[in-house]
Formats: C-alpha cells, structure tokens, sequence
C-alpha cells in the first residue's frame, strides 16, 4: 500500500482515526506536527525556554526528548532511579545511554541513595500502592531538581491513552475535582511549583512505539513490573476495545473533554486552591505535611539514608561528563 | 458454598459487587427489593396505579413484568412487533404464550399492519439506522397507546447495564444534553406524554438472566439480529471488563452518577423545553415533524398500510381474551 499523503512510499502505520495512511517520512512529518501544536495551542514553552524533559527510559519520555531536541529546544533529562529489582537499573541504563549518545544533558536521583529504599520499599513503609507512592515522590523529584536547576516547565511523556485512560477512570469514579488536572498544560500555582506540560496528548501510545521504532531509539519496553494490576491498564484495554470497533473514539473523548475545558494554558489564571507549606520539607501542600512527606517519613525513620549511602557507594553505571547524580 | 445471608441453602448466584453469594429464594428476596427499593425512592407508582410494562419477550421486560404482578401492582403489558424476520414473531410468541400463561392484558401493536412495513423497511425508507428507527417508533407506540388507554405511566425493563452503558456512550461522545434524559424515572413534561420509568436500573443483565431462569420464564434468548454491531454492546462489553477486574465499577458509576443529579422523581418540575404539537400526527416535538413521522412518513408513502393489512390478514398466532390487538 503506498503513502496516502505523498503517493509514493510505500506504508509504515496505518492511522484509522485519521482516515489516512502513512510512510516513514510522512509519519515522522506527522508526529512532529502534532507535537508542534500541542506546544503552540496550549503555550507549553517559548522557542528559547529551557524544558526539562522527564525520562522513564521508555518509548514516550525517550521519544519526547528526542522529538523537543531534533525540533532544537533546549532540553536537560530527569531521571528518578526507582530502585525495583531489574526494571529499575534496565531503565536507568537505558536512559543514561541515549543521554550519552546524543550528548544531552541529564540528572539522575535516586530513591534509595536519598530515602534509604526504593518504591516498594516505600510504599510498604507508608502503607500505599506502589504506583501512589511512586508518583507522589516522582512528581515532588521532578518540581524540586526542576526548580533548583533554574526550570521554569517540566514536560512529561504522557500520551493520549494515558489521558483517555485517566479521564475515563476519573468519569467512572465520578472524581469531577481531578478533572480540572487533567489539561495538558498546568500553570503553576505557587512560586515554588514548576510548570507541567504534556506535548504527546495528541499522539497514541502505538504512534510513540512505532516513532520509537523509526528512529531506533533503544527502549524499555516491559511495563513496569509493579503496574501489572493498575487500573490505567484496565482503563486503556477497555478504550481500545472501543477504539478498534469505532476509530477515534479515544481521541474524541478526550479532545472534546478539553475543547470544553476552559483553556488552562500556561499563563492562565491559577485555580484558587489555598496553599501552605509543608511543616517538614517547606514544600507548597494543600494540607500541613506534604503527600511526599507522607510516603517517604515512615522510611526515612525506619532506614536513615546515610546508613544506606554508605553501604552502597556510587551507581555502578559509568557517568558520562553530561550525566548529574542528583544524589551524589 | 452456602448462602451468605441465610447460611443454610445452596449458593446459585455469586454477587462479587455486594460481596455476597445467595440462594434461590435470598436471591429473589434481593431481587424484590431492589425493585421496590427503586420504585420507591424514585416515587414511580403508587400502589394502586396501573402501570403499563413495555415487553419485548427478552429476560429484563417478561422478568420486570413477573415482578411487578408479584408484587401486586396492577399491569398491562405492551408488545410492539417489529417485524424483524424470525426474531419479532418468536419474541410476540414468547410474550403471548407468558400473559396467557398468567391471565395478563397484553397489547400488540405490529408496526407492519400499522404502517405497511416493520423497522427494516422503516430504516431503509427514511435512512436510519435500524436500531434509531426501531427506538423511536417504540417510544411513540408506547406513549400514544398508554395514553389512550388512561395510563399515566411506562415501564421499561432496562436494567444497570443498560443505564451504565448508555451513560458511558454520551461521556464519551460527550453528548451533555442526553444525561438529564438518564434518569430511572422521567416525569411527564407534556399533557400528551405519560411518565417512564425503570424499575431494573438497580440490577444487572446477569442477575435478570438469573432471575428469569429461577422463576422458569422462558424468553427470547437471541439478542435483536439488528444489534449485533451496535454501540451500546460494545461498552457494555467495556463495562463488563471493567467490572471483573473491579467488581462495583458499574454500580458506582451509575449510581453516582444519579446522586449527583438532582432527583428527577416523579411530579419534579419538568424540564424548561418547549414542545410543539406535531403538524402531521399532534404528537408533542421540539419541532414541527415529530421524529415518528419522520421514520414512518417515507415508508407510509411508499407502501399505504391499508393494502399491506388487506394481504396480510390477521396474525396467525392464537389471540386469548386478555391480548387485544392493537391494530386490528
């Protein structure tokens, strides 16, 4: 079949919600299109603006950094070393090889050299799920290293299934106070909070896989071993269900739902939502002590950190002149 | 297993949403009253009211009428015959065979001595989809012969995965107007339009599939041959998904959703929408053409109902004394 944009390449990826199919240049002009106009359309960043990209080491995060950089934004990574047995160092090493291969700045922070122990470790410790412990604590890396390096934004690899997936989930638990979260764009609240932005909401997760492909970016490719149960994973199954039956199913929902969001781009007005700091951290919470507080205290009594520092030295990864152990 | 609650009888039905498992007779026990629960808190009869159940011959409708006469109200059955090939004379068969059975008023109203055709020609003559052409003309036939026959109220047998999966299709396609429409009991907003209720919304397809087997109700098994692709099968299906990997998610879905509606019970102020008189058949419309007469109109013209009826004569199943044909 050829390319139904340029006539003549033969096709890499259908796209059923499009009506449309695409060669391997074709597609690359189309995903860094879409990207373009998420940035443009929700003010993510200016042309000139330092973006620190977060980068898990899988499809998305690796193929935003690559997609920010070849468009010539100025990006530094941020890495959360999550210490889960095997995924973890997979995916810092994953992570810190595309870094050194292009020359790209990147920081690395490490749970368990700061907390003591990693996610699981956590999440026992504070009695959580391990994906609620994981992101609470990743969130806080990412504003914190973000703000104290001088970021004004920190973009994320979330992709349209994993907006789908989450509205569809906020809709059937009827959490209508998370749907105001669910923007692409989040201005920042608070002098101490970093912009968040999302420049792959308009891009599906098989888009990102066969981008990565395309550009053979080397990536992780398990699913985090702790997400095997998550109900995100419950939501996308049921959403390309309905998407395989009736194209663009997934885009609608979720395009319609913030076309009739008021536009919460950068520089919009901030919700009014009072906060405080926290009494531990200083960090800016709704409460007194902070959700991060929450999950890394039990820790942190139970396993000071600098015992654990000391056990177990540097990484064993060779850190490249660009790379930044945060916690060393 | 036995029974959770009364520890003695056989389990027949595994409830994972109530995190029970009954018996026969507990199961039935529950079964009534969760309708009685429903028709009470929704005000959708009283106790003396006639009420008109609309039955199709499939599980939910013979199962609601079951209910409603067991539980001592005062009912007239509806069937309306679609003339869909095989599957509309087995289901006025089975709806038949279960009022004679039970000494119930049954109303038949065959849309093709009504009309010169049934809801495949319907479909075709005005380019709707057969299920739109059916639904419609349904509704109208329900109504108008209520009305006529001094009801002030409609029963219908949807049920939870009905409710949750129309639900689930309009947030999708975010058809925001429709949700004030998902009420288990819309009052009347027209001197012309009787009120309808759902007495099943509290219970699922499964439990109703139960039900009619326990009580040895034979019905329509096969679903509508038109249906096979529709929408609404396909989030349920979704739904159902969901549900196993987390049993209540319809439920709280639904449910919730309700509460955070206003109650639109029964004799609530009707919703500020003004409805005209139909210029072809004075039905009330939000129009001038009502959406009946705008699937009957093309077929009418086409095929004069009167020299279909001539052919076709009166049907062949046997009429008992309580089944009065509509259109005859």
């Amino acid at each position: 079949m050829r390319c139904k944009r340029c006539r003549s390449k033969p096709v890499v990826l259908k796209l059923p919600r499009h009506h449309t199919a695409l060669c391997a240049d074709c597609f690359d002009h189309y995903v860094i299109d879409q990207v373009g106009r998420a940035i443009r359309h929700y003010r993510m960043f200016r042309r000139e603006e330092p973006v620190l990209v977060a980068v898990s080491g899988g499809k998305d995060s690796l193929g935003l950094w690559d997609l920010l950089d070849r468009m010539g934004y100025r990006t530094t990574g941020v890495h959360v070393q999550q210490g889960i047995d095997g995924y973890s160092r997979d995916s810092e090493t994953t992570t810190r090889a595309f870094a050194e291969a292009r020359r790209l700045p990147l920081v690395v922070h490490d749970l368990a050299r700061e907390y003591g122990g990693g996610v699981t470790a956590m999440a026992e410790a504070s009695r959580r799920s391990a994906c609620s412990a994981c992101g609470t604590v990743k969130r806080y890396a990412f504003n914190t290293i973000g703000r104290e390096l001088g970021f004004h934004v920190v973009a994320t690899g979330h992709n349209l299934d994993d907006e789908a997936a989450r509205l569809l989930g906020n809709l059937l638990h009827w959490q209508v106070d998370y749907l105001s979260k669910q923007s692409p764009a989040l201005p920042s609240s608070h002098a101490k909070l970093v912009r968040k932005v999302k420049p792959l909401f308009r891009l599906t997760e098989r888009e990102m896989a066969a981008y990565a492909v395309l550009r053979k970016i080397e990536y992780v490719i398990d699913e985090c071993p702790m997400s095997h149960d998550a109900n995100s994973l419950q939501y996308k199954a049921a959403l390309n269900q309905l998407e395989q039956h009736s194209p663009g199913t997934k885009q609608f929902f979720y395009l319609e739902f913030l076309r009739r969001q008021p536009l919460a781009g950068v520089g919009a007005a901030a919700e009014e939502v009072v906060l405080n700091e926290c009494v531990r951290c200083g960090e800016p919470t709704t409460g007194t002590l902070c959700g991060h507080c929450r999950v890394v205290e039990p820790l942190r009594q139970a396993r000071p950190a600098e015992t654990v520092r000391q056990h177990e030295g540097p990484p064993a990864a060779s850190v490249a002149p660009m790379v930044v152990d945060w916690d060393s």
